[in-house]
């Protein structure tokens, strides 16, 4: 069973300022849990139901509490409309300074504010091996729990790094491209892309920022062929790194 | 003022068999609103803000039923959080036989069910110059309101054709390939994919089903770098759709 005061810091965690405060976050569901108990996050608690803690056995043994409870608390607890596997408390990790990787690209998003587009934009990023991101600090947050299931699992593997941007981009090393998402640049198709650099990825509804714009060596635009005025954000984004990894 | 009647009427058509009975369905949010109104769709009745009125009068000519309202009877009829503008009823259109095009790529849909997976992939197939997408009798209404709403007024160019699957492929043109998206598939970075034949996405947790890919001539895969296990079903379309137009 969830005790009153663990159900209420579990509600807690579903706001921004009460996760600085813990250093906590909530991750549910069961692929998601099973992502987290086989990383190297720091676990405060599970809360799981009967057939997960049986099937799962193996995964808990790092100390931590783990309480056996029902769906229906699940449900309650968590934001998932049904949960019939678990719901973990876990430690954000202390904010590690950028590494800069020459051949690698870095994905830097300008201001994207839905977390649904901040976590699919995350498992595209894990899915094509990049494992940081970088965030202005006007993006939605990492650990918000909408991002977090979004991501199926993908948060594990890639580091956030909330930054201002123009700072970052100004420190980059010499004769890093920073490349930026825009409805009037080179067409991406026709261009040799090769992991290396910044990528830029904008606002939903206004794109990169004036001021950030400025800082783009080489706006890309996928050309499009029908009527629709723009693509998603994190359709874009995934069209864009499959175009950077595609040939390497 | 949106009557009771009225009211009544358009909360029914958020329900499948209401849409059916009526051959009617709702669409919401300025945009979406004016680009019904710039289509070729019959309109049943426009229910608007005095703004949205004043903004596109010239739009309204269709002598069919128009409205001022306010932007809270907007919010209490539709299913937006917020609505400044409009919420329109339109008449679906009749069902058109599919007309085969040989050098058309034909997106089919092998039991999508999420209703802003199906809405999202409309976007993209309208943002590279599809006219039609072929669904599964299983897969999610094209007239649901949340599909309407995250294709961002691309369901007034694309029609779908919603079929039997194995028919539909067993009748296609001779030689014309169908491809497939599958884990295990040939690296869609080393073939030149050209426009043509049909492109198969299947349901978002298992895939195509069998009988389905026994028909698949040639399984696709976007292959992937770091640990993610799979990719979302409309950011997979995305990315095999750039795939096939980025040669042309």
């Amino acid at each position: 069973m969830i005790s009153k005061g663990n159900l209420k810091y579990i509600r807690s965690l579903q706001i921004k300022k009460y996760r600085g405060l813990h250093q906590a976050f909530t991750v549910e569901g069961e692929k998601s849990v099973v992502e987290l108990l086989q990383s190297d996050f720091d676990i405060e608690a599970v809360f799981a139901t009967d057939k997960f803690l049986q099937k799962h056995t193996a995964l808990l043994k790092k100390g931590s509490l783990v309480v056996q409870t029902s769906e229906e608390e699940l449900a309650k607890a968590g934001s998932l409309e049904s949960n019939n596997a678990a719901l973990a408390i876990a430690k954000m990790k202390s904010a590690q300074p950028f590494q800069w990787n020459e051949q690698e690209l870095v994905l830097a998003l300008d201001d994207v504010r839905d977390p649904g587009n901040l976590g699919t934009i995350i498992r595209i990023a894990d899915w094509y091996g990049l494992t940081s991101i970088v965030l202005s600090e006007t993006s939605a947050d990492f650990y918000n729990q909408k991002v977090i299931n979004a991501t199926m699992g993908s948060f594990t593997r890639v580091t956030p790094h909330y930054v201002s941007l123009p700072e970052f981009l100004e420190k980059r090393p010499k004769n890093a491209p920073v490349y930026g998402a825009a409805l009037q640049g080179q067409n991406v198709h026709r261009l040799h892309l090769k992991p290396g650099g910044v990528l830029i990825m904008g606002n939903e509804a206004h794109g990169i920022r004036p001021e950030i714009m400025e800082m783009v060596t080489q706006p890309l635009t996928i050309p499009g062929r029908g009527g629709a005025e723009s693509l998603n954000v994190g359709t874009a984004t995934a069209i864009l790194l499959d175009n950077f990894y595609r040939n390497i």
